[in-house]
C-alpha cells in the first residue's frame, strides 16, 4: 500500500498554487521576479520526490527504532545525516531566503507546499532542517554582522543546525516565568554567562553535524519579571575558540534528559542543561528585553508549519485509507445487505459510512490545505509588496490566520487521522499498518507551539480585536468578494448564502464579546475562547471551499475528459459537505459564546 | 500521580447505584432475594481493591513487555497467571451466573461497575477472564449437558479459559462471508472436523492455564451461504482423549501470527489456524444453523463490555488528569494576564479551558457510567422479572441501548481520553505519563465487537424501528417519566425542557427514516446513521444526566455537609453542560440525516 501513496497528491498541490490563488501573480512583485512555473514546479517536484523516495521509506523504521541517549549524548537514527543533507541539497534550509544570503527567494507560497510533502513523508526528520532554517532567520533579522559570520554562515550552509530553546520545566507555555539566567562577563558587552535548564528542545542534540545553536531565552540579571525582561541569545553547543574562531570548544550545553516522546521519534526531543560548571556562553541576539519580540517571528513562523505538519500528515494518512478503501472488500451494499447476496462483497469504499469517513478527511485536508497557501500568500505580500498599506493589510490578515492555520490543521487534523485509522478496521489499530503511527504523529500538533486554548485567546483576546476590529473587518471584506465570485456558479448559490450568513454571524458576535472584554468582563468574553476558535475556523474553511468550488466550476465550464472532471466535481462536493455539515455547527457554538455558558467556571472546588 | 488514582469513584458507584438506579429494587425479584446491600459493597470493594492493587500496577509493565510469540506459542506476561488466579478467586467468571452453575447470581448492575473497575485498572487482563465467562455462558445457555460437562465446569472453575473466535482476515464485519468448515466425523453425530483460520481471537492462546475452548463460527459443509449456514463449535485447543477424558491431547488448533497492537497488549490477539492436519475436531453446540443467533448472547454481552471498557479507561484518564491539573501550575489567572504578576503561577485547573476539558471528561464518563447500570438493569429486568410484560419490555429497551452504549462511550471515551493526554500538555505527549497509554488502549473500542458504523445500522435500521416503533415508543415514555421526576427541582426546569423538545424531536425523525425505509428508500434512511446514532446518544445521555441531577437536586433538599454539598452541585453542572453544549448539537444532526445530505454519495469514483 505505502508504495503507491503519494502524500500530497501534485494535483491538488498545482490547483491550489494555480487555479485557486493564482500565485503566479506573486511574480510581479519585484522580490519574485526572477521565479515563474518553472522554478516553482521544479522545487515542488524535487521536493515531491526526495519525500518519496527517501524521507518516507525511512519513517516506520525511525519511529521503531528512535534517537537514543548514550552517555550523555543522542545518538539519532543512523540514516539521519544522510537525510539531512540531502534536504541541505534540495535548499530547503534557505529556500525562502534571499539571495543575498545564500537562499532561493521563493515565495512562502511554495516553499510551505515543499515542506508539506516533506512532512507528509517523514515530520521528524524535516524538523532538523526546518528547525535550524527558523534558528537562521532570527539572526538574520535579528543579530548583528558579527552574529552572522560567527552562526547563520554555517547555518545556513548545512554545516550546524539550531534549534528554538524556549520551553522550561517549571513554566510550560507560560514564557514569562522562564528562569534561564544570564550574567555579564567582563570586558564583553554582547557575550553572557548563562544557566538554566530547557525541556521539550527538538533536535537539541545530535551527532550528524559539528554545531548545534540553541536560540534561546533567558533573562539577564536584574531585567524585569515577566516577559518584559526577556533576551534572546544564541547558545551554541560547542563555540568557536577566542582568537582561533574555526577551532570549536565545549560551551557546556548538557543534553540532561531524553524525552519519550510516543511519535516524531526521528526528531529527538531533550531536556537541556545550559552552564553546570559556569561556562556556558551565550551571545545576546539584537536588544536586550526585546527576546520575546523577537522569537514571536521563529514562533510564527513554527506555528504556520506545524500547522502544515498536521495537514501533511492527514493528507498521508488520507491517501493511505483512500487505497485502502477502493482494494479491500467487506460486506454487501447498503441497499442489499440482508440475507445470502450471490452478489458477493463490494470494496469499503461503496460503504456510506466508509465515504462519509473519507470525504470527512478530503475536506479537512483541502480545507487545511488551501488555507496554508492562503496564510502564506499573505506572509509573501507582508513581506514583499510594494504598497505599504497592502503589507499592513496582509499582515493583518496573516496575524489573523496564523493562529486558525495552526490549531484547525491541529485539532481536525487529528479527527482526520483517526478515521483513517477507522476505515483499516482491525488491522488499523495494528502496528503492521501506517495509520496508527501517523495519529501517534499527529496527537502532538495541538500541544506543541502553544496549545489550542492558547491559541484561541491569542485569536480572541487579540487578533480579531485588533486595531479596533479592523482586521476582522478587512477579512470579512476579502471573503465577500470571494463570496461574490462564487455566486456568480448557480450551483453555489446555496452555500454562498449559507457562509453570508455565517460571516455575518461571526462579525456580530465577535463584536459583542469585544465590548463585552473592554467593559472589563475578560472572563465573559474569553471563557469559551476554544468553541469561537472552532467557529472562526469552520468559518474560514468553508470560505477556503467556496474558492475552491468556485475554481472547479470555472473550470467545469469547459470541455473536460472524464477524469478531470469527476476531479472538480468531488471538489464542489467537498465545499458542500463541509458547509452543510461543519460550518452548520457555528449556530451551536455562537449561542455556547454569546450566552457565556457558565457550567464549568460553577463546579465547586470540592465538587469535581 | 497513579498511585492515588481511584481509577473509579467508589462515591460514584455508590450514587449511581443506589441513589440514581435504586438498584436494591432488584432484590425484590426472587433472583436477586439473597441480596442486599452488603453483598453487593463487598463484591465491588473487593474489585476496587483488586484493580488498585494488582492490576493497575502492571499496567504499564504489560504495555511495555507485551506477549511475545515464540515457536508458535504465546509467552503472556509472566504475572498474568497470578493475576488470572486472583481474579477467578473474586468470582468475576461467573459472579453474574446462577448458584447452580456456582455463581454468586449478582444483578448485573453489580458485576458491571466490579468489571468496570478492574478494567480501569489493567483492561487487557480483564480480558481473559471475562471472555472465559462469556465463551462458558454460551455452552451454559445452549450446550448439552455432555457439553457443560465436557468444558464448563473447568471452564467456570478457572482452569481453562474461552475465547471467541468469529472474524476471519477475508471477512472482517461481514459474518455472512465466513469460511471455517465443519465436515461430519463417521460415527459421532455432534463432533466435526474443523478447518479454517480466524483473526483477531483475544486471548487465543498463553501458557498460564492448561486449555483453552474456542466458541468458533463456522459453516458445516452443505449448508446455505450468508449467516443462516453459520453454527457454533466449541473448539478447544487440547481436547478430552476418547475413553479418558481427563487426559488432553493436541486438537490440532495453531497459533499462526500474533497481532501487533497497539494497545492492550496484556492480552495477545491472534490469527488462529484450524485443522492443518486435518485432526480438528469441534463440538455443535446447540443445533446447527444457529450459531450467529447464539453468538448474539455473547457479541450483546461483549459489546456492553467494551462500552464498559471504553469507560472505565475514560474514568481512569480523567481522575489522572484531574488530579495533574490541581498540582501543576502554570500561566495566569484569566482575568490578570497581562504584565508582571506579581500573584504567581495558579493551578491549571483555575484556568476556564481547562476546566471544560475537564468538564467535558466528566460528563462523559459518569454519563457514560450511569447508563451502563441503566442497561444492565434492564438486561436483569429481562432475564429476572417475574412479569413476561415487564421482561419483553426491558428485553426491548436493553436492546436498543446496547449500541448507544457501546458506541457511545467508544467515540466520546476516545475524545474523553484525548482531553486528559492534552492537560497534561508536553508530558502527555510522553510515555512517561499515562494518558498516552489510555488512548491507545482507547482506540480499539470504535472498532471492536461492531464497528460505530456498524452499530449504527443496529440502532437506525433496526432497533429503534422493532415492533413498528415500539422499543422507541417504550423508551419515550420511560424518559419521559424521568423528565417528569426532574421537573419538580426548579432549577432542572429549563434542562427538562430542552430534553423534551429533543426527544419530540428524535421520535419525529425517526418516524421519517423509518417510512423512508418502508417506502424502500434504504440509502436516505440509513446513509447518516453514525449522525443519527450520535444524535440518539446525545439524547439518551441527556436523559442519564437528567436523572443524576434530578437525584443531585433531592439530596441538595437535606442537610449536608460543604463537601458532600459540592459533590451534588458538580453533577447538576455537568447535567447543565451536556444538555447545553452537546445535546445542542441535535439540530444540527437531525437536519443531516432528515435532508439526507448526500455530498458524500454523490463525489465520482475517480474525483476522490
Amino acid at each position: 500500500m505505502t508504495g503507491s501513496n503519494p502524500l500530497v497528491r501534485d494535483r491538488d498541490v498545482d490547483f491550489l498554487l494555480y487555479e485557486v490563488h493564482n500565485v503566479l501573480d506573486l511574480c510581479k512583485l519585484p522580490a519574485f521576479a526572477e521565479h515563474g512555473r518553472e522554478t516553482f514546479d521544479l522545487f515542488l517536484r524535487s521536493a515531491a520526490k526526495l519525500a518519496r523516495d527517501s524521507l518516507f521509506p525511512l519513517f516506520r523504521e525511525m519511529d521503531e527504532q528512535p534517537a537514543r541517549l548514550v552517555d550523555g549524548r543522542v545518538h539519532e537514527h543512523p540514516k539521519m545525516g544522510e537525510l539531512y543533507a540531502r534536504m541541505v541539497e534540495l535548499g530547503i534550509v534557505t529556500a525562502g531566503r534571499p539571495e543575498e544570503v545564500g537562499g532561493a527567494q521563493l515565495p512562502s507560497c511554495i516553499t510551505s507546499m515543499a515542506y508539506l510533502y516533506l512532512m507528509a513523508g517523514n515530520g521528524g526528520a524535516v524538523g532538523y532542517p526546518l528547525l535550524t532554517a527558523g534558528a537562521g532567520h532570527l539572526i538574520e533579522s535579528f543579530g548583528s554582522d558579527a552574529l552572522r559570520e560567527l552562526f547563520l554562515e554555517r547555518m545556513y550552509g548545512g554545516s550546524w543546525s539550531g534549534t528554538m530553546a524556549l520551553t522550561e520545566p517549571q513554566a510550560g507555555s507560560s514564557l514569562g516565568d522562564i528562569t534561564t539566567s544570564a550574567s555579564p562577563i567582563e570586558g564583553r558587552e554582547d557575550v553572557y554567562r548563562i544557566k538554566g535548564n530547557k525541556i521539550f528542545i527538538s533536535g537539541g542534540d545530535h551527532q550528524f553535524l559539528d554545531n548545534i545553536v540553541h536560540l534561546t531565552l533567558a533573562r539577564r540579571v536584574g531585567d524585569p519579571a515577566g516577559v518584559k525582561g526577556i533576551s534572546l541569545f544564541a547558545v551554541p553547543r560547542m563555540r568557536p575558540v577566542a582568537g582561533a574562531p574555526e577551532q570549536l570548544e565545549f560551551n557546556d550545553v548538557h543534553t540532561s534528559q531524553l524525552v519519550h516522546k510516543i511519535g516524531w521519534k526521528g526528531l529527538a526531543s531533550l531536556g537541556l542543561s545550559y552552564g553546570e560548571n559556569e561556562d556556558c556562553r551565550g551571545w545576546l541576539v539584537g536588544k536586550p528585553c526585546q527576546g520575546l519580540r523577537y522569537m514571536f517571528q521563529m514562533m510564527n513562523e513554527a506555528r504556520l508549519l506545524v500547522g502544515a505538519n498536521a495537514t501533511a500528515t492527514a493528507s498521508a494518512a488520507y491517501h493511505e485509507s483512500l487505497a485502502y478503501a477502493r482494494v479491500r472488500t467487506q460486506g454487501r451494499r447498503l441497499d442489499r445487505r440482508t440475507g445470502a447476496d450471490s452478489s458477493g462483497p463490494v470494496a469499503l469504499i461503496e460503504h456510506p459510512d466508509v465515504r462519509r469517513m473519507l470525504l470527512r478527511q478530503k475536506a479537512i485536508v483541502e480545507g487545511s490545505m488551501s488555507l496554508i497557501v492562503a496564510s502564506a500568500r499573505y506572509a509573501d505580500l507582508a513581506e514583499h509588496h510594494e504598497d505599504p498599506a497592502r503589507r499592513e493589510q496582509a499582515r493583518l490578515l496573516l496575524d489573523m490566520l496564523t493562529p486558525v492555520t495552526k490549531s484547525f490543521a491541529a485539532e481536525r487534523g487529528f479527527e482526520s487521522t483517526s478515521l483513517a485509522l477507522q476505515i483499516h478496521g482491525g488491522y488499523g489499530y495494528s502496528s503492521e499498518y501506517l495509520p496508527e503511527l501517523w495519529m501517534r504523529e499527529q496527537r502532538l500538533n495541538s500541544i506543541h507551539e502553544g496549545t489550542t486554548a492558547i491559541h484561541s485567546l491569542d485569536l480572541l483576546g487579540r487578533k480579531v480585536v485588533a486595531k479596533g476590529g479592523q482586521a476582522l473587518m478587512t477579512l470579512a471584506g476579502v471573503i465577500g468578494a470571494d463570496i461574490q465570485a462564487a455566486h456568480q456558479h448557480g450551483e453555489l448559490v446555496e452555500l454562498c448564502e449559507a457562509v453570508t450568513h455565517e460571516l455575518e454571524r461571526t462579525g456580530k458576535l465577535t463584536q459583542v464579546l469585544g465590548a463585552r472584554g473592554l467593559g472589563g468582563d475578560v472572563i465573559g468574553m474569553l471563557a469559551h475562547s476554544v468553541d469561537y476558535l472552532t467557529l472562526f475556523s469552520n468559518l474560514v474553511v468553508a470560505w477556503q471551499w467556496l474558492r475552491i468550488a468556485g475554481a472547479s466550476c470555472k473550470a467545469l465550464q469547459g470541455p473536460l475528459a472524464d477524469e478531470r472532471r469527476a476531479y472538480y466535481q468531488a471538489k464542489v462536493e467537498a465545499a458542500r459537505y463541509w458547509i452543510r455539515t461543519e460550518l452548520a455547527d457555528n449556530a451551536r457554538l455562537a449561542k455556547l459564546c454569546e450566552s457565556a455558558e457558565d457550567s464549568y467556571l460553577k463546579v465547586p472546588d470540592a465538587g469535581w
